[in-house]
């Protein structure tokens, strides 16, 4: 895995401690694997942070040895510690340089930590007498990763290039005589082929009536004549996610799907559109939403239109629509995030589009390639 | 996903329930979504089970309306909630719940409960004037999926030959001038061939020097002429996980790695041979380590022998060194798990060799088939 250098890690860590001195804490255990990589570039599956003011001390095992030594000799800021598994713990470590540096008010991630974890370094504290106040935490770290620095931009707009690759590979292959799950199985070969590491979630093939299942996966169904098909496919390149969706009609499209896809793929531009820097969220859903009431068919779309990307494939910003007394804010530069409104009807399918675009203040950029153009028939 | 059908459910919700009381409590909340799925074969990625001394309550939301109701209809004991998304919510179904059976000791899973979540419950109930003592525990459900029953059994087999299957695809393609991601990208193609639903894990293609490290996955790296490669993967086939390694050289073996691969074969040997029912399971890695011992490697051997298979990857039970005040217990009839020995050597590569086992009452049981007898050359 890539790591971003040292030019960029270093804001992100004095970013999060002007948040640390708002929140009134001294230092902040970071447990969610996706905020250490973030600040720290480590993507490895057992690692623990602590922040202080100026400091990051990074505590994993000894399987890591080789890249935590990479790791800090790229960052001066950062120290690391891999303790010998089995014989002392990253835990261990951690209440350790606690201990050394004595906080008095010690954070952590309300929704990373479980309450068995909590509850052990409690314990762990309380047997060294750290007397610090272990203080609940939500979204420092995610609040920061909503806008992506230069680094995190070039790495999604890759990625977004090599998806679209994958989706012109895929499309002309999606043929009756199929089962969902083989064509699930060439996007995957595909995603391999681009160079992405991994899917970034379970592909979807959902094909007949089964396209009008939003949770649908991808199954047996034999794909037949005449059947709407929504892909809605993802892949995880260097530690970043990005996601598109298509829906192609085996053979020649009805009038109604037809009407149906031009809808949704109305409703994609004219959020696009209006996706820009300062608009909030909720208006952005809005406008997607219209466009759908406008066609006729704005009951059928049940779900948000989208949802920010990067090292996880679900993080902030969310579009919805608005809710009482709560509001994800205006967009800002630098966040990415889906455009993926969608139209449903049990028994009969569905189309959704979707793809991936990045807020700038000169206006809305696409990361993904866009369907073509509309035009009305 | 296939779930098992209310004879295999049944004994699994009486089985808890009597745990419940010897634990002295009047109800449980499961938030593990392998919990979830062994309890009521419900797969989806939202949802909340209530477990009192009579039922199985449910709680999703409308994009699993049809799933829900078809698990109600096959399982008597089960009661499923789908709240629409947006309006409420599952956690608030659960909650009007609880209050309605008014436990007064209500459980609930620490290892799988946030803090946040936690404390978004406790308001939950403070707010319905719901008195219930909310009490962690640890690994209930867990300790029932230790031990796997006649259908969970017919299910790793199944997925255990088929595994096979793609290790023999596999094994003659891996050939000089292939890079890793190329052979973790055919064997992700042949899970799928083989009807697997996906990789259980990141796929391991560690080739040449990459073979010392135990957490390297698959890289750019070009296989050579006279490389080690350990290929470590896995997959899910309705819901259960089953993970195999094979080592093998390209081109002619030297002396040293054919030593090194035979002294593993023979460790597993070993291993398989003590891995009986009423034998401790630190005991069956002990065996192991003897028979590395013997051939001069045992210090090369970093981890523990093997971890339990079934609606996770690393599940109970772990067969790993004995460690001071705590031990694994026996083994049982039903538990499944891998027995997968290695030797590493940095700088030089590595060798690890895995399949999947079950205990039964007439002796250890190969899911997958293991590797050809040894000879001595």
């Amino acid at each position: 895995m890539k790591s971003a250098p040292a030019e960029f890690l270093e804001p992100r860590r004095v970013a999060l401690s002007h948040a640390l001195v708002a929140e009134g804490l001294d230092a902040l255990v970071v447990t969610s694997r996706a905020n250490i990589a973030y600040l720290t570039g480590f993507f490895g599956s057992a690692g623990l942070l602590l922040v202080t003011s100026d400091r990051l001390r990074l505590f994993s095992d000894t399987r890591y040895t080789e890249t935590l030594d990479e790791l800090a000799r790229g960052l001066p800021s950062l120290e690391v510690v891999a303790a010998p598994p089995g014989q002392s713990s990253a835990e261990e470590s951690l209440v350790e340089a606690a201990v050394r540096h004595a906080p008095a008010r010690l954070g952590f991630e309300s929704a990373h930590l479980t309450v068995r974890q909590h509850v052990d370094l409690k314990a762990r504290l309380a047997a060294v007498e750290c007397r610090a106040e272990l203080t609940p935490t939500d979204g420092l770290v995610e609040s920061l990763r909503a806008r992506k620095d230069a680094w995190e931009v070039a790495q999604l707009r890759e990625a977004g290039r090599r998806l679209s690759d994958v989706a012109k590979c895929i499309i002309p292959n999606v043929l009756a005589g199929s089962s969902e799950r083989q064509i699930a199985a060439r996007i995957e070969w595909e995603l391999r082929q681009k160079g992405f590491d991994k899917p970034a979630f379970d592909t979807i093939v959902a094909s007949g009536p089964n396209a009008a299942l939003p949770h649908h996966r991808a199954g047996e169904r034999t794909l037949a004549e005449g059947d709407l098909v929504v892909i809605d496919f993802g892949g995880m390149l260097d530690g970043y996610a990005v996601d598109m969706t298509r829906t192609v009609t085996v053979g020649m499209a009805t009038r109604r799907q037809r009407e149906c896809w031009m809808a949704v793929a109305a409703a994609q531009r004219a959020a696009f559109a209006a996706a820009r820097v300062g608009v909030d969220a909720e208006d952005v859903d809005a406008v997607a939403r219209a466009t759908l009431a406008a066609a006729g068919v704005a009951e059928a779309f049940g779900h948000g239109l989208g949802h920010g990307l990067g090292l996880e494939v679900h993080e902030r910003p969310r579009l919805s629509r608005r809710r009482p007394g709560a509001s994800e804010g205006p967009l800002a530069a630098g966040m990415v995030f889906t455009l993926e409104p969608g139209v449903y009807f049990p028994g009969w399918g569905g189309v959704r589009i979707e793809d991936d675009v990045l807020a700038t203040d000169a206006g809305p950029e696409w990361l993904t390639e866009p369907v073509v153009e509309v035009r009305a028939t």
